[in-house]
């Protein structure tokens, strides 16, 4: 009944237009988590993290519903971490540094306390180890939701293609899902990719939106116009787990329901930008929720009648 | 109670990925005028032609209910021509020609029977040129809807702020949104321009899909995801000729009613996008028009509760 969340927690030193951060809590299973939390507990985090990630953050988590068993802390090492800058159109960023620290030799262990859950949300991570994870499980989940990125289709195309066979729900933004297909328009792209294994395929594309395709189908959900989108670091894992935070709520796969999973993700993003880091995912409240998710239908709703 | 529309009516040669046209029909009026003659007629056109513009276009315009009475035939002269060439990222272009001919000493005169216009749409052109027809209109129009471009604002922007100040509806792309404001943030840049003069501004955002802003308001349509987009030539266009279309045949200039407008705008464009020139829009039924929209109405349409 519970949902799996895979993916790195970490340390992120980030450059905007608008400001620098210093090294700030970040890891795309954090925002995943802190996400997510907001539609459902326990959170079954699977992660690894070294010695220098503070406690508070980690009592912090759990305060809110997140279950960290499968999380290993490595004493003697460092977490991993990134470094970026992003420039006045944000769907594009520069990596600065990244320390893999941790990340180098990590093995997930999937606690017995686990196998119950059945969402599984992979963040971005290797390949082989996002598969390793669903090896574990010994029954199948009622929906495994991946997100990936071009440097995996640049260094483990042979594991992600393997791994693709067993997800249901893709997650990747406009330009990877270009390069995973070899297309540029994103209809026929798509066509290609659920050809791959997924049955549903989410292209994210930043602040113009998100685009869920299911066979013939699609559905597209825009990103609420904001006076300043302050730091996209982390929009596309909380888009995630307000996505796999609906559905393991609800517990209903069907595409209406992932219509509705889209929009709560893209409000969810709406919130992450406003702030440097995971900063403002930690103030809002469910009113805040509910309030944007209203901008949201306000945003799109019209009425039309045949001519 | 018809629609006035300013505009040019042109050649053009394109290039695409996909093909290359020869010297084909094209200009802001002519796009404008087949896309909004499938809602309202007569349209009563407002535009400057050569002697080389082919008769049976015009009968052709004509039998859709374009009324040429304001279109100056110079026999001796050359209609105005544009070649262009776009890339798989067909937001941008490069111009690679211009040639302006009966366009360089275009005075309009607004006929008698064009005065009881309630809606006018000047498309895109000279600014003192656009604004010389609002001036010749002895009864303030119920809404007027203009459409301009970057070149405007770097080459005649005295007369550009003078002609916004009289415009109800201004409609531009998202760099050109930039360019006039001074703000990168849309939602700031609408901001400055409704401070400039029109009480609605519409930002078309290509494949992006378009916004529509008024006061504190904002509403977001989607652009169709389509497997190619052969030819954009005329989008803007289209998009302008559906929504003027639309407010004209219902009369009802509220912030609801341009909502659909917009829908319905951005329904038109799609299929101007799907061949070559105006092509398309010479194919197109009542019923394709209704089959589309209906596909704007599910690419949209979410269910949803608050949490």
């Amino acid at each position: 009944m519970s949902l799996l969340v895979v993916g790195t927690m970490a340390f992120d030193a980030i450059e905007t237009p608008f400001g620098k951060s210093d090294r700030i809590i970040g890891g795309a299973a954090t925002y995943i988590a802190l996400s997510a939390a907001n539609f459902v507990t326990p959170i079954k985090q699977i992660s690894v993290v070294g010695g220098d990630f503070p406690q508070e953050e980690l009592d912090h988590l759990a305060s809110i519903g997140v279950d960290l068993e499968g999380v290993q802390i490595k004493k003697d090492e460092k977490s991993f971490f990134w470094s970026g800058r992003y420039h006045m159109d944000m769907n594009e960023r520069d990596t600065l540094d990244t320390q893999l620290n941790v990340l180098a030799n990590f093995t997930p262990v999937v606690p017995d306390s686990y196998q119950d859950c059945e969402f599984v949300m992979l963040g971005n991570g290797v390949p082989a180890v996002q598969h390793s994870v669903l090896k574990q499980m010994k029954n199948k989940p009622k929906l495994v939701i991946m997100d990936t990125m071009n440097f995996w289709m640049e260094t483990a195309m042979d594991d992600l293609e393997l791994l693709l066979k067993d997800v249901d729900v893709l997650m990747v933004n406009d330009s990877e899902a270009r390069q995973l297909s070899a297309q540029y328009s994103l209809v026929k792209a798509a066509k290609e990719i659920l050809a791959m294994g997924p049955k549903y395929l989410v292209v994210k594309k930043g602040e113009h939106g998100a685009l869920l395709f299911h066979e013939d189908q699609v559905f597209f959900a825009p990103a609420l116009p904001l006076e300043e989108v302050f730091d996209p670091t982390g929009a596309g894992d909380t888009f995630a787990g307000g996505f796999v935070g609906h559905i393991a709520r609800t517990k209903d796969i069907s595409f209406e329901n992932m219509k509705t999973a889209i929009i709560i993700g893209s409000a969810m993003a709406s919130f992450c930008v406003e702030k440097f880091g995971t900063t403002r995912m930690r103030e809002i409240s469910k009113e805040d929720i509910n309030a944007r998710i209203k901008q949201f239908v306000d945003l799109v709703n019209f009425d039309i009648n045949i001519i």
